[in-house]
């Protein structure tokens, strides 16, 4: 069995701690928290300190992507491998050559960036850039909330609550639609010109609407399709959809759950999912899932 | 650069020296054919004997599924690497084991099975296993035309030229459409009594429908849907679904030619695409990948 310890327990953390009860092959060492005061919630250990926990093979780090860096380092200087699922993209190599060193250092493996997108999505775009090395792929997100640019939307003045749904127009091209329950008194005009003038909404096509209860139009279900047209050799037209419509904090703790297999799995060092062989992701012997999936 | 060999020179062979002459990291040995004869056909040497290449990294086996397990392990005995893409699915552990041994004792490495189905799909089908643990895929081919139908209706008395198009009726079910260019004074429904007895056709809904002339219908597209509904951690209803429609053997040789680079990146050994990292199937370093597509 492989021991994991669950560090953090938000969205994804909860979600975390279902995968890995699902999972045949991996037991909850236990749950990290930074105040582990509410631990009679549990019938597991919640502490603040994972030293109390154990030997643990695995850290799923399921911590805001801004603390992701400094929390792993530290579970990976403890020999303790990790899983993360940070989600900046321009800031991916950089973290990658940051963990791989502390990987190394203490004789670990990390798995960084390892959701759906980046992650399960970027193994999908590598495989189909082999199938069809010419050509252009469209990821398009969505009917689904954006954390980002709700976190932007409701920072705004007048805004007491909000939610912003990324919607695919196609070609990677979203449109926005956001709605805010404005604080009384609060103008809609003008706290769509707040809006609409925010970097995370200017480029695109937004639309702002006001409702009087914004919790009653939340819901965790996301999207996407990505669309390859290439050539495969010489031969063009060769047409790719991926498409899915998943729950996205049970879909983003599943993958780093897998991917908890995966990072025992490898020499020490960093990776992310698409220098994976994707058998590591699945428990038990790999010649049984050659004799099922190939 | 990576010096690759032809291997055979039918269909997917002519489709494989356009893949090589695509890649900027590829370059084309020579061609090996049986018959070396029309070698005034090619800018390129075609020889029947590969040592007359010099040296080569990898041999793309385009020979039919059935000559793929003696020509890898002659290969692999010299020390030259191989992919190929054996299709009987039932085989594939055994031909595994076979060219692990084989590729070790030669020092080499081996990548089997690397089309479209057995290939990129089932690197799919592990990533899907791996996002929603329980569930169930269905795999749906089609429409396009099955190669082993196509023979198995071909060999009946009375018939000239026969096409066996797959469709795809949902749920991995299958209805066969034949089309039977007859020889002079067969008749029909014999001939549909034939292909229907047949074990390729006896267990699908199969409509057997004459033509005047088989040529003028054939056609190399084809195409999958595969689906997976399925549970990631506790949270059900997790729907993926995956649809390609391609031109059939340019998507094969596209796929071995990518697994050409794979195979000189292993260790000794043989290798399904599901037990390869995807990033090494793309030309290049992988970090300008990871920046690009993670």
């Amino acid at each position: 069995m492989i021991r994991a310890a669950v560090v953090g327990y938000g969205n994804i953390g909860r979600f975390a701690v279902e995968a890995v009860n699902a999972a045949p092959d991996i037991e909850l060492a236990g749950i990290v928290r930074r105040k582990a005061g509410d631990k009679e919630m549990f019938d597991l250990p919640v502490v603040e300190d994972a030293s109390s926990l154990g030997k643990i093979d695995v850290a799923l780090l399921c911590v805001p992507t801004r603390n992701v860096e400094e929390t792993a380092i530290s579970y990976l200087a403890k020999g303790i491998s990790t899983v993360d699922s940070f989600d900046v993209h321009s800031e991916i190599p950089a973290l990658r050559r940051k963990l791989d060193g502390a990987a190394k250092a203490g004789n670990a493996a990390a798995v960084l960036s390892a959701g759906w997108d980046p992650g399960s999505d970027s193994v999908i775009r590598a495989l189909l850039e082999a199938c069809a090395p010419k050509g252009i792929t469209y990821t398009n997100f969505g009917p689904g909330m954006s954390m980002g640019h709700t976190v932007a939307a409701k920072g705004k003045d007048g805004v007491a609550g909000a939610l912003s749904m990324t919607i695919p127009t196609g070609t990677g091209v979203h449109r926005r639609m956001v709605y805010v329950q404005l604080k009384p008194g609060a103008n809609l005009e003008e706290v769509t010109a707040l809006i609409k003038a925010d970097p995370y909404f200017s480029n695109d096509e937004t639309h702002v609407i006001a409702v009087p209860d914004i919790d009653a139009l939340m819901d965790m279900g996301h999207g996407v399709s990505m669309t390859r047209k290439g050539v495969s050799g010489k031969t063009d037209n060769q047409m790719f959809e991926f498409r899915m419509q998943i729950n996205n904090p049970a879909l983003t703790s599943q993958v780093m759950v897998s991917c908890a297999r995966a990072v025992v799995r490898q020499k020490p060092g960093g990776y992310t999912m698409i220098e994976l062989p994707p058998v590591d992701f699945l428990p038990g012997e790999r010649e049984s899932w050659v004799a099922k999936l190939v």
